[in-house]
């Protein structure tokens, strides 16, 4: 059976700006990588939906997380994409992560939590400074809720310090990215394709 | 002229959910302390607005930041009060510095930022672990856009590890946090006063 | 063939100082989950070694990492304990992965990092709050030289806010974290036998 | 009386190895601004002292830290330079921080720490990519141990991302690095200034 992968995209602006978003970029240079082990991306802008806060699966009336969430736990990768904002990941990134702290309560009969045998990858795009953090902060809170991190689990450009360039306007992706993307792909797919056919065993 | 401190609350949680925040009280305990010095403390709850995500001062139609914004450049001390989740700031609290990233390009005609001679503190609560990192990434943020941090200028609680007790809930406040809460209150309330009668010289 | 880990101990002291390190009862907690799979795991103290500043994998005369180099790489799994200081791991910590920046550009003939295969999983102690924001740190650190993270892979302990008592000196090791080890041993046995089994692809 | 400064350079490199330092270089600029404000800053290069790992002001025969201690305190300015290694700071960086952990319990008969009155910036450099999150995980620590953090306290240069090129290797300083550091001594000396003149009160 084919693999799936989800993309969240975290960047601060919706689809009807029509502006370019650099994370996008980022996200479809993986989601290319990742077609040529057969795995489709599915890509999701959170600042489209109504992501109310709070730490619950279901936040209530007009809350669109619920429908997010179906599609994170029925993906195989996680792509978390987000801008840097001040060094650190975006706002609308933290939020998809604090409702993904339901899963903490959510498990099956084996005591395993529901991301369990789910694999992550971080995307990380800003004018400058800030992707290792970036990476570090959403590393630590996917792994809190159960997801596993491949090697080499991010992609990330910057411009050099205090710049003002987007990725998306580069003329060129630089080999480094376009290398550094290729790994990411090449090591979840491979970590998605183990774990979906030898989950992690339970506690009884 | 009295000085004037203004607490963001960034819980999850608005007004209507009725739940008390442990947030809030670990708030008040500033504000009353800040009170001995004759300075008043207006408190205000993020998640009761509609912040829009973006890096403007203001961004468009709904956006309710602009009168938050007024507040922020009105006091002249600024408590950031944040829960954690996952061991880190809540989404709430950095969509509020996403909006102040803003004020990287407001300077006035001497170079300076808008938000220049204004002390910023931070109240962090939680049920378990993240205050000290929690700090950090407000320190950092809150200080690239002009605000200045007075020697220990934190206020903490969190329970054991992996704890589930809420400040609000305490029987009692510790002493260690009424202490550090004096300690906060006397420094920030010092700094505040030396540079609203001593503001920072332009670049001109 | 069995696996074998590794636990560097990053505490400050050394063990000349007779005096207990609780990163060192954290490390035994999980060797003894591991014995249960068949693991032994080696500790190492790495202060009791002359471990060079630097980010080469020999920093020539008198420098005792090549020899903890050659053991990390010999390990399928590596358990990267530390102790808490200010919120942060220890400089102990940072150095040895400073040290393994140099896996960067140590790579076999598929282009694969010398630490590819290898399992990573934290253990982290302070008397309070810290923990997530040092895994956080380490996940990240190692995940950029090739390190994979499991599910759930940090295993700790701190105590209330601005306490003062060792994880060493508890009468009784609480149930969360005797829970927390054995998923911790449980998803990095499975994870390590996994990637021993299926390395990596390389890149050619 | 005038004031003076302290830098820490925290490369990983000793001066015997006769290799440049970006790190000393960003601290020059910063020197440099700082000799405007009638004040001089000692440099002093903390891979050259054997600074034993520990948490206290001694620790004992060898330790060299002592007398950086006197210094730090005698300072009204502290610089923490750092070089970023896996976006992070320095084990050099961290060792020192760690040793200024003991200022927690060195209080003046006021109940104040002895670092109070100090105020500290911090100079980063690297090949690319971290230096928001060191000033991040460098103003947390001093300020937990009582130094003030004034307006836009970081100079920094990084490249773009995955980059190679050394600070000091540039043929030229960027305008926007040597307007932050302009700005970096102008509130540093004035903050200084300030509470040099106006100690923080004291706790009876």
């Amino acid at each position: 059976m084919p693999l799936k992968a989800l993309a969240l995209n975290a960047t601060l602006k919706s689809s009807t700006s029509q502006e370019n978003s650099s994370t996008d970029a980022m996200i479809e240079l993986i989601a290319r990588q990742l077609k040529d082990y057969g795995i489709e991306t599915d890509v999701l802008r959170l600042a489209d939906y109504n992501i109310k806060p709070g730490v619950t699966s279901d936040e209530g009336e007009g809350d669109e997380w619920p429908e997010i969430r179906t599609k994170v736990l029925d993906a195989d990768i996680l792509i978390m994409g987000t801008p840097i904002w001040m060094g650190q990941p975006s706002s609308v990134c933290k939020r998809a992560l604090e409702r993904m702290d339901a899963f903490l309560e959510e498990k099956d009969d084996q005591g395993r939590m529901v991301s369990y045998g789910t694999v992550a990858a971080v995307a990380v795009v800003g004018n400058e400074d800030g992707a290792h953090h970036v990476s570090a902060e959403v590393y630590q809170a996917l792994n809190d809720v159960g997801f596993t991190i491949p090697a080499n689990a991010v992609a990330y450009w910057v411009g050099e310090a205090m710049g003002s360039i987007n990725f998306v306007d580069l003329r060129q992706v630089p080999d480094v990215v376009t290398e550094s993307v290729a790994m990411l792909a090449r090591n979840t797919a491979h970590l998605a394709r183990l774990l979906s056919e030898n989950q992690y065993p339970g506690d009884r």
